[in-house]
C-alpha cells in the first residue's frame, strides 16, 4: 500500500484553481482569475527583444544559470530596485520562480511544522497554500481600508506563545482586498517589529507598480525600515511583464538569501535562464516604464467601469472597497449572506467570482467575495456585475 | 534574533555548485559541470520556432498556465512518451521545472522527516539535495557496471525497519557513474518491488535519449512493470532541448500526480508557460529526432576522446567506466588516494572535476571522481586528462 507523507493531508486544492474550470468556459463572464489581461502583454516589445538577441544570449538562455539568478538580470534588477529606494546594497537578491517561490523559500528556511505565521484576513490564497505546505499554523488579523488593524496585530505578535516566526503582509493593492497601506500604518507595523528580530516580515509587493494615480505610488516598508527589522521583500515580473515567465525575486538580509539559495538548489537548481534573458532585455532596454503607463491606464479604466457597475446595480446593503491600484475589488455582503450560495446562483446566470473563504486563513469567513477586473473582456464587466446583483436580490427574497 | 527552521541545518551547499566558481575561469579546463555543450543547443530551430509563433501562442506564453502543464505540451509529451512504450494512458503526467522538481514533488508527497530513502552509491547530487531538503535518511547501495547490486538492494529494502518509502535509481547513463542497466538487472529490481506497493520507485531517466549506439537504447522499467509497482518516471528537457527552459516531467500513478499537483500549487503555481510553448513547438514540428542524432554523435565522439586520453595518460592503477551514453565517466582511484587531495593538485595545474564524496549519500567515500565530457572544449580534453594524470603520479610518489 502506498504510504503518503503526513504533510499531504494539509494540502488542499485551491478554490481559485477549481473554479478556473468553470471560468474558462467562453460563455461565462469570469471575475475569478488574478490573471493579467492577455491583450495587454508586451508582445511587440518581445518581438523587438528576440530580434536583438545575439547567438551568445540565446546559448545563455538554453543553459543552466547560477542558482541566485542570471547575472545580467540580477544587475538590471538591482538597478530597478535601487531606483525604488530599496536598500539593495545592504541586502542580497535572488531570482525566483514568481514571488510565490520567494514566499515558499522564505517559509522553508524559517518554518518548522507547527510554527505559527501571522497573516492578514483576507490573505493571498497562494501564500496560504505555501504556509500549509510547511504545516504552519496560521493566525489571521483583520484589516480595514488602510491596512492591518494595529491593536489586533500587536495581540497576535505579542499576546501568544510561542511567538510567530513570520508576519506576512500584502500592503500594496492587496490581493484580494484591493486596499493600500498608508505611510502612518506602515510606520505602526514597523514599530511593532522594531529592535526585536524574532519576527520576520515578508512584504509581498506583487502589485505595487500598478497604482492608478502617481500620488498612490507606494514606498515599500523595506525602504523605510532600519536593519533591526528583518524584512524579506518579494516582488514579481508576473504583473509587470508576464506570469508565464515565472520570474520573481526576494530582497532580504544576506544570511536569509544565502539559505534560500541552498534551498533553491534542491527545488529547481535555477529559474528559467531563457525567460531571465528576456526579462533582463526588457529592463535594460528601458521598456518597462512605457509599458507600465499603458497598464496603469488600462487597469484604472477597468476598475472604474466595475465600480460604476457596482454603484448602478448592487443593493445598498452590499459594500465594496474602492481600489487605487491592482486587480481587485473586495465585496462585503450582508452578514446573513453566504458567498458560496451566491456563487451557485451566479454560475447559473453565467458569472463567476471567488468566494471569501478561499482567502480566510481559517477557510471559514464567507460573507464576502473577490471580483477581479483585470482579465474580463471590458464590455462584459457591466453585464457580469448586473447578473451578480440579480443573484444577490434573488437570495434576499 | 532570527530563528531559522531546523531543516536548514540539513541543507548544504552542493560541492558541484561551489566548484563552478573555479570551473568558470576561462583558463581552467573543467570536467566538473553536468552542462550540455552550448555549441550544440538548437538555436537555429529556436529561431524557426519563434518566427512561426502566432500572436495567440505568444500571449499564451506570457500568461499563467494550468498547474499540471500547458495543455498542448502535455499532449505532445504524451505522444513522445507513448512512442517510447510508456503506459501513458494508465498514468498521469505533470510538467515540472526540470526533473529535479519532479523528484522534489515526489519526495514531498511521500517523505516525512526521518523517513528513509534507498539510493545508489554514487547518486545524482541533485537528488541527494532534494532528499536532505525533506530531512530523509539516505541508505546507499553499491552499483557495478550493470547497475545496482541486487543482494545489497534486497537487504536495504527488506532487512531494515521501518521499510524505506522510496527507491531512487538513475538506471540509464548514470550521473555520475556513466553506467547503464541491462534488461536482466531491470527485471531483478522490479521483482524486488513486485506486488508490495509500499516502496515507490523513482526512475530518473534524464539521460536515456543520449545513447551512443542504437543497441543501447534503454527500455524504461516504467514500460516493463505491471501496475503493482508504483513507478514514478521522471524525465527532462534539459538534455534534449536545454536546461535553461527548466522543463521536465513526471509520469506516475494518478493519485501520486494529483498530490504532486497540489504540492506544485504551493511551489510555483505552474512551470514557465513561455518555455512550454517553445518545447511544444520543438516536439510538434518533429525537430527532436534530428537534434538527438546530432547530440548522440557529438557526445559519443567526446566520450571516445576522453577514453583515449585516459588510456594514454593514466597509470594502470586507475580504473574507469566506459560509458555507452550520457555525459560522464566515473574514475576509480587506488584506494589509498583521496579525490579531494587530487583535486587540489589538479586545480594548481588548471583542471577541475567533481570529487566522489559529493555523490555519496553519506558524503564520505572519496576514492573516486566524476569526469564530464559534455561541456569542455573538445580540443582541451586530452590536455586536461594529461594534467589530472600528472597529478595522480605526483600524489603517488
Amino acid at each position: 500500500m502506498i504510504r503518503f507523507s503526513r504533510s499531504v493531508n494539509a494540502m488542499q486544492s485551491s478554490a481559485v484553481r477549481e473554479l478556473m474550470k468553470v471560468a474558462s468556459d467562453p460563455d461565462v463572464i469570469s471575475f475569478a482569475g488574478g490573471m493579467p489581461n492577455p491583450d495587454l502583454f508586451p508582445v511587440g516589445e518581445l518581438d523587438e527583444i528576440y530580434a536583438s538577441l545575439s547567438l551568445k544570449d540565446k546559448q545563455n538562455g538554453f543553459q543552466y544559470g547560477p542558482t541566485p539568478g542570471y547575472p545580467p538580470l540580477l544587475e538590471s534588477l538591482r538597478e530597478y530596485l535601487r531606483a525604488k529606494g530599496l536598500p539593495v546594497d545592504r541586502n542580497d537578491l535572488i531570482v525566483t520562480a514568481g514571488s510565490l517561490q520567494a514566499i515558499n523559500l522564505t517559509a522553508k528556511v524559517f518554518v518548522d511544522a507547527g510554527d505559527s505565521i501571522v497573516t492578514e484576513t483576507p490573505c493571498f490564497v497562494g501564500a496560504i497554500s505555501v504556509f500549509k505546505f510547511y504545516q504552519a499554523e496560521l493566525r489571521g488579523v483583520p484589516i480595514n481600508e488602510g491596512g492591518v488593524l494595529i491593536p489586533e496585530l500587536d495581540k497576535a505578535l505579542n499576546g501568544v506563545h510561542p511567538t510567530p516566526k513570520i508576519l506576512y503582509l500584502t500592503p500594496y493593492f492587496h490581493n484580494p482586498a484591493g486596499i493600500v497601506y498608508g505611510p502612518e500604518r506602515q510606520r505602526q507595523v514597523l514599530n511593532l517589529l522594531h529592535h526585536r528580530g524574532d519576527v520576520v516580515l515578508i512584504e509581498d509587493d506583487a502589485y505595487g507598480e500598478l497604482y492608478f494615480e502617481e500620488r498612490d505610488r507606494p514606498v515599500p516598508m523595506k525602504a523605510m525600515a532600519d536593519d533591526s527589522v528583518p524584512v524579506c521583500y518579494t516582488g514579481s515580473f508576473s504583473k509587470i511583464f508576464g506570469p508565464g515567465m515565472r520570474l520573481g525575486w526576494l530582497l532580504a538580509p544576506r544570511d536569509v538569501v544565502r539559505k534560500c539559495e541552498l534551498a533553491k538548489q534542491g527545488v529547481d537548481a535555477c529559474s528559467s535562464t531563457f525567460t531571465q534573458v528576456l526579462a533582463d532585455a526588457f529592463l535594460r532596454r528601458g521598456m518597462l516604464s512605457g509599458y507600465l503607463k499603458r497598464l496603469r491606464e488600462a487597469y484604472a479604466r477597468r476598475a472604474k467601469r466595475m465600480l460604476d457597475s457596482l454603484e448602478a446595480h448592487m443593493p445598498k446593503s452590499v459594500k465594496w472597497t474602492v481600489p487605487r491600484g491592482g486587480f481587485y475589488i473586495w465585496v462585503q455582503l450582508p452578514s446573513v449572506m453566504d458567498a458560496s450560495e451566491l456563487l451557485e446562483k451566479s454560475v447559473r446566470r453565467g458569472t463567476v467570482f471567488v468566494v471569501g473563504k478561499a482567502f480566510d486563513p481559517q477557510g471559514k469567513k464567507n460573507d464576502c467575495l473577490r471580483l477581479s477586473f483585470s482579465h474580463t473582456p471590458e464590455d462584459k464587466i457591466d453585464e457580469g456585475i448586473r447578473k451578480i446583483a440579480e443573484a444577490v436580490r434573488e437570495k434576499r427574497q
